[in-house]
């Protein structure tokens, strides 16, 4: 056969142009809630760009760690946060063997149905209302207390399950990654026991990936049986710095991507960031009011303030959810 | 076509058993190192059982979770633990910085080469020695002290890398753990920081599977560059009662499979057999002196002792290294 250089190298270079054009639709597929932005194509550049072989940016699959915070980076944390609503919900179920919180502060508030004195007493207040709650018993009856609540639980406002309160443009994300090799990580402030139970259902989040909040527990034997006890002291809190400290103990590599929705996100995304080679991270920007809530600045419980300026300056990816999304929660999928 | 309904039949059933034959071949092929004994036949029967579909003890995928000590069941740990020897070359790396160091005990021993040093100051003594060797800088620079001393470390008895001196029969249970669908996970009382630099590459166990004894860290911005400081202050120790817990703190599920070799795994095995479903709980039993070590009742640092007993009692299996497995380390391979 004749060789025929010019035209073959047209050829192959045509071959591999469809072929990114057609990976990049793949790509654009995976994320139809999602408006066509700056926002939408900042993520799937980049998935390209350490997914291709042969990218100079690439990053082998074992690498490929992606960290999501959950209250308000995958569901939604207003008016709040979901866990709140458990431990509410638990001060009542937990009242008639406790006579005296009929009299004792947060809890003869909390009885009455008012809300706010679950965080009128503050921090410390706060950590008394979830000990109580979430200890006393073992990692087994917990766990399932949490099903049953999880399972009838519903949103205040919308009556939905707070399950199905997750961002459908974010469960996108989750199976984008993973489609693309990447392992998705939850590092949440939230209580790691209080999440597990229900992650890889509605994520596809097993357990062994979630990371959060927790209370020490001690190893027993009851009656020859073993059981793990839950004991009413914080063993790690999971937020802010905590974060990065988290991801170092559970995961031990430095997450590629990281997604988060506040302040107490910055240190994640900052550590993540700072890695070798190329690092994403990107914030979910709380801006509308008509279809979700808008909060940043000064908000009380999940403020983004540093975070914004941070995310301007760094260049990460700022998710307007008023913009970048076209729906917000799975029911609206059309 | 004509049914030819008994001739059908003995067909299918003829080729569900040559395909049930077939795979029990292929799994006793998957175990070349080990002798064809009733070890070997239990962990065989066992992973057939959990992962044959229909089979009345299936166990889905996402919950075949496997557990691994590390010191005595997958590597050598005698004459002492390999993260002692370590723990040596540190003080002795460090010591142009502490000149007190050649007048104050443990480390003058250590200086002048006394190993029994090490040991001799009892628990305390040896927490601090940890604590100075192992701290006092990032989790990138200890990651990569590890690695550079790991590289190039040797068994003072064989003058092997002691990351030679794993065990081949291991080795092949991990694999054939993988190719049946098994998560495997490394449980050790080790430090987790000394572990995870090279277990991927060994045993086949990324980072994000290996769980192990602690240091406090903490994050800070360095000049703006985000860091993980280690703390000389113990974080968890994973060792006894810590197991469960640190398995349940790290993977959230309960295993199917345990594997390990001393008292201090027996919690981590009782917690595996009293999960509901089939379970396996698997001792190394080091009674081969002339391959490698002999110890098991009175051993000081590794005593085997209630587990032996419970083991027994239980029908849990036990391996004899000199009886059940045909090369130790991977060097005597044919």
């Amino acid at each position: 056969m004749k060789p025929i250089r010019s035209e073959s190298l047209f050829a192959v270079a045509l071959l591999a142009m469809l072929a990114f054009t057609a990976s990049i639709a793949r790509a654009a597929d995976a994320l139809p809630s999602w408006n066509d932005g700056p926002a939408k194509q900042s993520i799937v550049a980049f998935v390209e760009k350490v997914s291709r072989p042969g990218s100079p940016e690439f990053v082998p699959v074992p690498e490929r760690i992606a960290v999501f915070d959950n209250d308000g980076t995958l569901w939604c944390e207003k008016p709040l946060p979901v866990q709140l609503y458990f431990v509410i919900d638990r001060v009542k179920a937990l009242a008639p063997r406790h006579p005296e919180w009929q009299t004792t502060e947060p809890f003869a508030s909390i009885l009455k149905g008012d809300l706010g004195a679950v965080m009128a007493g503050g921090e410390r207040a706060i950590m008394e209302l979830f000990m109580v709650t979430h200890t006393g018993n073992t990692a087994e009856e917990f766990e399932q207390i949490v099903k049953d609540w999880v399972a009838t639980a519903k949103h205040p406002r919308t009556g939905r399950l707070n399950t199905e309160m997750v961002y459908q443009p974010m469960l996108e994300v989750l199976a984008y990654l993973r489609a693309n090799g990447f392992k998705t990580f939850i590092v949440s402030g939230g209580g790691i026991e209080f999440m597990r139970p229900w992650t890889e259902k509605i994520y596809g989040v097993p357990p062994e990936q979630v990371i959060g909040s927790s209370v020490r527990t001690k190893f027993e034997l009851r009656d020859g049986k073993p059981v793990l006890v839950r004991l009413p002291e914080l063993n790690f809190n999971d937020d802010k710095g905590g974060k990065p400290v988290g991801i170092n103990q559970h995961i031990g590599r430095r997450p590629v991507m990281a997604f988060g929705n506040s302040d107490g996100d910055l240190q994640m995304l900052q550590w993540t960031a700072a890695g070798p080679g190329a690092r994403f991270s990107l914030y979910v920007h709380h801006d509308d009011a008509d279809r979700e809530y808008a909060y940043d600045r000064k908000d009380h419980l999940a403020k983004l303030d540093q975070g914004l300026d941070e995310a301007a300056a760094k260049g990460w990816t700022v998710v307007s959810m008023k913009d970048d999304w076209k729906t917000i929660y799975p029911s609206e999928k059309k």
